[in-house]
């Protein structure tokens, strides 16, 4: 529509200037407005042949999303944001890419530590890690939130930053997810890549906001999402600056420095953005803050949840579910009018590979 | 230099077409001809007519800047580096605003134990608040960085965010500097004003990386410096989602959360932005792991010092000042070929209000 705006405004400039000119002749007239027709013909075609959002089903989740971005971006209507104010903030596990039947950043932890396993002989003995090594997730994970942490700190500290990137860069690009056997980076959904698009071709800032770990995300999240590293916000461990061989570097420490998970969501977005999201989309109780910081805001609001539905083509879980639970955040969202993403109603396809 | 190649390709279209059409009479290729003349100079005009570094003498240290620019925004030189990597970074206190007699945010403190003193009846017999509300600095700091704690915790945290921003855009509004007389927000240094716009008009970043608080930059930064908040680092203390009123705030709390300074600078780069930059500026020897790191990325590089070498425009001091001690920094700028601005030779104005 922009673009239309511009082209309609130049050309008839051009026209107007053609009757102050001496060389106003009737044929240059007809030449222009032939060509000021040819243009506008050609600019609405362009705007109208595709559709942005053309995975998902005409729905009400659809309406309200394309409502919305209409009102927000339509100068002159009371409910217009300025581009700089248009933030928009996604949860990423089970709202970009799939979480079952384990958080994928969590099979990579896994797979790390069978490839670290060799460096470390004494892990035989130690659990959690005696159990992983024996194919024995559940009693490796028995001991709880600790466990996780010693998983987690074994497999992602110790080494460079530019290192660990390397690393995740080798696993996205090679590891398979054990159901569909496809890479992780193509289970992600491709509705909310297309919803990502469209928001900013709108002039919207698109934000992950995760409780996964930022830098296992910010390899990825461009080729994938579109969405730059500067714009990734995730849960993170410490770094030091430090000078190795005469070369500075940032070593990943074991220790936590920021989980940006439920309350710390709000914490870690006016920590990096500095401004409140005006849309946000997540998809667990982990969110439910988030959503809640995002709706408090003056003016025109979007809060939106992805609900897992699809049993056959997904996943489907919500209130009992370990990962991914939504209880308290379903509950709000239904008594407050947020939109909630039917997965199996509103989605034509779910993952891109669908499409090919 | 954009605009003027998009000006002479649509003309230049325009004018093609004016051969396939049918009414292609001499008449309207001459009206199309002096048109597109007419752009053209328009254009070239516009693109020469401003130095967009005029506050610059033509010193070395301009020549270096304008090269590396043109460098690295050249498609198809050696040192291309294409957009979405062109990030730079600048310390704020001495690099794009004065920091003497003491560094603004001192100053805003200071001011505000005077407007809380009221609620606080037991800071009369309290260091560090008795010393200060007796207008006597020296004694409130002898405790060192502790009673500077005690004073920033004292008079930043134990408000919701929305309330501490009201209080610093109050504060940037009307408080004045003791020497000058002028506003803070005056003092900011001309010639990097219009460094940070060419960047931007080259496609490049700008982000302030300083050790000041992030909070109390956001406010302001973007009407300033032209820097929207989630580009501007520094250093924090904790905040806390809490439900309020039935509302949910961000609660300040008295802890700090990072030190952006020094060692901080590369750990805070690479956690907020994800990416190294090209380009950093500092003033001191707080700057000097910022350059260390930025110097390390592969490509062609800009590390840059302002000096403060002029007693009559502003203020003389390097290697003895306790406040932006410049020594380690400017040996290993010497010593490394980095670029040392020289306030007094550089620079034909330092603020804005100069040019008034």
């Amino acid at each position: 529509m922009m673009k239309k705006g511009t082209g309609e405004d130049e050309m008839t400039k051009l026209y107007r200037n053609t009757k102050k000119t001496t060389m106003k002749t009737r044929r240059a007239r007809i030449f222009l407005t032939v060509v000021l027709a040819f243009v506008l013909v050609l600019v609405t075609t362009a705007a109208w042949a595709a559709d942005p959002l053309s995975s998902w089903n005409d729905g009400p989740a659809k309406q309200v999303i394309v409502k919305f971005v209409g009102d927000v971006t339509r100068e002159g209507d009371p409910n217009f944001v300025q581009p700089a104010e248009r933030i928009a903030t996604f949860d990423n596990d089970g709202t970009l890419w799939a979480e079952q039947p384990m958080y994928f950043q969590l099979a990579f932890a896994l797979d790390r530590v069978k490839a670290l396993a060799p460096q470390h002989p004494e892990w035989k003995d130690k659990e959690p890690f005696a159990s992983l090594l024996k194919g024995d997730l559940k009693a490796a994970l028995a001991g709880g939130e600790r466990s996780l942490l010693e998983i987690v700190m074994a497999t992602h500290a110790g080494m460079t930053t530019a290192e660990f990137e390397q690393i995740v860069k080798d696993w996205t690009a090679t590891a398979k997810h054990l159901k569909t056997k496809r890479l992780y980076t193509e289970m992600v959904y491709q509705p909310m890549i297309e919803l990502l698009a469209f928001l900013r071709a709108n002039g919207f800032k698109t934000y992950i906001v995760s409780g996964g770990g930022i830098e296992f995300m910010r390899p990825w999240t461009e080729k994938v999402y579109g969405i730059p590293p500067e714009q990734v916000i995730g849960s993170s461990i410490k770094t030091k600056f430090e000078m190795k061989d005469g070369k500075p570097v940032l070593m990943r420490l074991p220790e936590v420095d920021f989980i940006d998970d439920k309350a710390g969501k709000p914490v870690g977005i006016h920590k990096f953005i500095g401004r409140r999201p005006i849309l946000a989309f997540g998809n667990s109780d982990g969110d439910l803050q988030m959503l809640q910081w995002t709706a408090a805001g003056s003016g025109m609001r979007f809060m939106g949840l992805v609900h897992h539905t699809d049993a056959d083509r997904e996943w489907a879980y919500d209130r009992k579910s370990h990962i991914g639970t939504l209880d308290k955040a379903l509950d709000e969202a239904q008594a407050k009018g947020w939109t909630v993403v039917d997965m199996k109603k509103d989605w034509k396809v779910i993952c891109p590979f669908e499409k090919q």
